[in-house]
């Protein structure tokens, strides 16, 4: 539970500060309330949220304040032992601004009036979530030797500052809870993958009755070998890349997903617990994510050509044609059941994209012939498998394919 | 300066990474090599990075590698006494793949082929750069474990679970070095702050001669008080937060960048010194933003909607226009000058947008006055002010706005 004061209560960022406060009534707990001139809005804030302190901007507003909170004492019970500290004016607001129980204080005051009690909440220590923009601007250099003295962090409100830091910050909490082992992150919901579409993202689930290998293996955006091209051409590069998310971040099927979006601009995105989305951009180009792996923690200065949204002008999204590209459900049925299944799914289909490069199976039959080893596999699946049982499932699967393909190896090259 | 070894070197993954330890000699080494078929690629490897040890998938194939590299041997002095180990076949790739002095496994062999020397790699405690989606999608389950057993680390190098990776870890290096200090996170390099462009964004420079107050106070995206969005609509706003950019994330203006995003679903993103971009996104509403400097470190559980990409559809990006907003210059001008420069720039945007809501001053004659105001604070500008600089000079640009104005009261009105 974090004991909150808001400065500017009544204002925009004030108002919706106590929205929170009252969504959350778990984690959140008002301490003290500073206003300006609205009083009815003040009392109700006051009404529901039992601060200990309330300052007024204005001293000659105090009286009626006063008047208002007697009102309510004898009106209501429940209140009548309520009995919070009231102060006004410009020392009044740095009083309720240094309030001793607040843990954060929400700067929500507008403009250079906010300065001196931002100051004096930064002086007493406390944590800030930085509404209050003016403090910054107007007073930067008084305000930065400041923290350093106290140790209060400034947490930034604003959207554009917000976003900043998300994306400075990543997942914070805990510190050791970043990696990809397969234990889930603590506030991340959902995962979503960005699919290209691959090389028939522009055809019609009919036109990929013509689809050659020449066709498939030119892919719009990336350039990979030639077996992945394929994966992307069918989409199930990215159901494959679906289970190995599940296994490297630890998140169930349902909260992996996947957007299909044509520029491949944004290369994947997390969404957090309480809402917000983070996303990595990048030309395509898979040196970045390499180098990324190899300098990490620390990122290295590249010459690479930098990014300009401008000149993307626009990303598009869609949601993906699971009629059309029936490999991502294979997948996403397969990573469900577990055990030895993706690894029959993946040697399937390794194996029906080297019969498709060799020409001996159709590109609209390979999500066939491997739907068919899935289940197929089903008598025999182990939940538990050891590094043999992957082994061995794998070699069938690979068996299993090429006899399926050779004993129907007429209906194999027909699209139907 | 990291030690790596490269399983697949040959291929799309390989020749990538030895790409990048060719372009950063001083940060990697390349002490280890396995590959398949391409022998005449492998040599030329093999001559630029001169590995520790280099291992054959096909055993047949040794002779060859042996006979070529004593061509090389005898053809080039400088190779006379580069003896590296050689190994072929399954056992071979494994002892390359946890080879003794690598801190850096980066695993490019496709398909199930690569399963077994990533996990030797894996066994041997070494951090994986993975390429090789198979690891994980065919033998998830027995990986897990081992990766709790050995300490090895996964570092995602696929495009989409690299971005993941990212998001979840923004710039995690040193760990205490992301907070909003004013001092630079390292490898952060620029901050590009979106703007929607405010109420006037599909007005031309000409129409602005008949913006009103009723027009300025129109936010087409976000809900916020009048002043800041009157500062939307002059891209004052914009210009100000870069100043409150400068000083809370500690980057020169040089490396903080605006970008007109109409739709306001991107809420600011980074670029890092590697030339990778994040971002963060959701819907407009401030209210997560600011449960998030509430919460930090933590995200809470929010039922908020969801964003939703494919019904958003499209985002588009734009360069600013800095003609039709002299706002944005000012303000960079302004924080270039520091001290309490930017203070005037602030107190005399307040005065001038109240002014404005007054009905006393044109739209387009905002940014004149205040640029006034700045042109002659420069003869009294402090460098290194103090909390009474910035109040005083607050207080005069407010009275030198407002004089303005009275002065040439008639002509404030109109727009020329």
């Amino acid at each position: 539970m974090k004991a909150i004061s808001v400065l500017g209560s009544t204002g925009s960022i004030g108002t919706q500060t106590l929205q929170i406060a009252k969504e959350f009534p778990n984690q959140f707990k008002v301490v003290a309330l500073t206003a300006g001139k609205n009083l009815d809005l003040l009392i109700k804030q006051i009404h529901h949220h039992r601060p200990e302190v309330v300052a007024l901007a204005n001293e000659n507003d105090l009286p009626e304040l006063k008047e208002r909170l007697n009102q309510l004492k004898s009106r209501e019970k429940d209140f009548s032992n309520f009995n919070p500290h009231l102060f006004a004016g410009s020392e009044g607001l740095n009083i309720a601004a240094s309030w001793n129980t607040a843990d954060l204080v929400v700067t929500g005051i507008v403009g250079c009036a906010g300065l001196l009690p931002t100051l004096s909440a930064i002086q007493a220590g406390k944590d800030i979530a930085l509404a209050n923009k003016e403090t910054l601007i107007a007073a930067g250099p008084v305000v930065l030797p400041e923290l350093k003295l106290s140790g209060s962090r400034l947490l930034p409100a604003d959207s554009e500052h917000s976003a900043i830091f998300q994306c400075l910050q990543g997942t914070p909490w805990p510190e050791n809870a970043r990696l990809s082992t397969g234990i889930p992150t603590p506030g991340l919901k959902n995962i979503l993958l960005t699919a290209s579409g691959g090389a028939f993202r522009d055809w019609s689930a009919q036109d990929l009755k013509n689809a050659t290998v020449k066709d498939a293996t030119s892919h719009p955006n990336w350039s990979m070998g030639k077996k992945i091209t394929v994966d992307s051409a069918t989409l199930m590069n990215k159901g494959l890349e679906v289970i190995e998310a599940h296994y490297l971040f630890g998140l169930d099927y349902e909260h992996i997903e996947i957007v299909i979006h044509p520029q491949s601009i944004i290369h994947s995105m997390i969404e957090l617990a309480d809402s917000s989305v983070l996303a990595q951009m990048g030309w395509p180009d898979m040196k970045l994510p390499i180098l990324f792996a190899m300098s990490w923690p620390k990122r290295i200065e590249t010459p690479w050509k930098k990014l300009n949204l401008s000149q993307v002008r626009k990303l598009t999204f869609l949601e993906p044609n699971t009629k059309k590209y029936p490999c991502m459900e294979l997948a996403y049925s397969a990573g469900k059941t577990g055990g030895t299944m993706p690894a029959v799914l993946n040697a399937a289909n390794e194996e029906a994209v080297g019969l498709f490069l060799e020409e001996k199976i159709h590109f609209v039959n390979i999500p066939k012939v491997i739907e068919k080893a899935c289940e197929k596999h089903k008598q025999d699946l182990k939940s538990d498998p050891k590094l043999n049982d992957v082994i061995e499932v794998d070699k069938w699967a690979r068996k299993e394919v090429r006899s399926e393909v050779q004993k129907h190896s007429h209906q194999m090259l027909i699209a139907t």
